[in-house]
């Protein structure tokens, strides 16, 4: 995760405990257990030259490296707020499920080959069969470093077809396929990009109601991740 | 460095030999003597799913951050190709060292303490007395995730002054300054942003020549850093 503030509400939920730090990165990590399985609330901690959450894909990159160096995951899952399109049906307060790929809208390289590896696609779990059960929607999950849209990142989104907009899972997806760990994201919606209202006042306005939206279907995601026969990641309760 | 053809010449001019690499990161480092110090050429590597190099911020970060904990540098170079102006008197080939501050201008969050962690603002080493001495030209160098240029990107190097435009530089002075090592960048000009050719085509028809323009500047910073009482970092030959 990538704020604070959106971590918060999940670790009081799982009573989880900070465990030692990763210098030289500010990243925090949080342990609980969840049945018999441990889980690990990672968040790329505080910037120590502009003193706010280190957001953005470079911070996810590195804590996500440092994750799965650490703890050996056997499923990733990037978790936060995030931006929906009223022409979509997103709401403010709804909590997506990823599909399908992860993408990036704002890295445009018009040379053959790594315009692909611009955009990423990096696979995300199947997760028809938790939205289905836990009442979730799904959505591609789309990635920039800017809270903003612009003409270009529009242009990028309708072609890659995203329905919920960040600014991290990408960066926690392009890790977690070259690390070969399964990876999902969950994402509740704070703002509306194509609603009359700023982008960051939206953002304001929404941001504890969001995250404590997430964190109770945070758990409730955990939980099927663990327990259910059609967890895409198998059943770790009975392998564990 | 992010591309293999950017670090042919310097790894060929060095004899530098390949040393381990880092999964679950494609990185590759290449390892070298110059006078009494080791030299290690990092490269990004080949991402495994669409085959190309791992150019821009995330891989960027990832590979320094890997460096930093293998290696503990005394100092770090991020080097490679980039655009330049021609309103700024930049040329095809024209190698610049950093001066300032390294920025990025495709991180647009408006959000008050998230505005300038987007910028970036990461120092680079004084360069004023290398640049002299080797006669290179000094530069603002700014980073994004795009090769092409749009009227947000413009707007942003307005603002922070930019001369060098490049993908990968403000990452690998993102996680320097986390990392409390002093940091430059040595880039070559292969394409003029404000030429009526597209950078593609241009960065195309002048990698390989700037990539040998780079790397013999290189060798000369290199040494001047390891061996000038002028060096920014400290003479490396006499501490060693």
């Amino acid at each position: 995760m990538a704020m604070e503030a959106e971590a918060r509400p999940i670790i009081a939920a799982l009573g989880a405990v900070e465990t030692d730090c990763a210098p030289p990165l500010p990243a925090k990590f949080f342990v609980a257990r969840v049945l018999d399985c441990e889980v690990v609330v990672a968040i790329n901690g505080r910037d120590p030259r502009h003193d706010v959450d280190s957001i953005g894909t470079e911070a996810a990159a590195l804590t996500t490296l440092e994750v799965v160096r650490r703890f050996s995951p056997d499923v990733l899952i990037s978790a936060g707020t995030a931006g929906g399109w009223q022409s979509k049906d997103a709401r403010i307060g709804d909590v997506y499920v990823s599909r399908g790929e992860f993408v990036h809208h704002d890295r445009r390289i018009a040379i053959p080959g790594f315009d692909a590896y611009g955009v990423g696609s990096y696979p995300s779990v199947d997760t028809a069969a938790l939205a289905e059960v836990l009442g979730l929607k799904q959505g591609i999950v789309t990635t920039s470093n800017s809270l903003d849209e612009n003409d270009d990142d529009r242009r990028m989104i309708a072609i890659n077809g995203g329905d919920v907009k960040e600014m991290e899972a990408a960066a926690v997806a392009y890790v977690a396929e070259l690390a070969g760990v399964p990876m999902l994201a969950v994402k509740a919606i704070t703002d509306l990009v194509d609603h009359h209202t700023a982008t960051a006042e939206q953002f304001a306005a929404n941001l504890a109601m969001a995250s404590s939206r997430l964190a109770g279907e945070l758990v409730r995601v955990i939980q099927f991740l663990m327990g259910s026969d059609e967890s895409p990641v198998g059943n770790r309760r009975s392998t564990s």
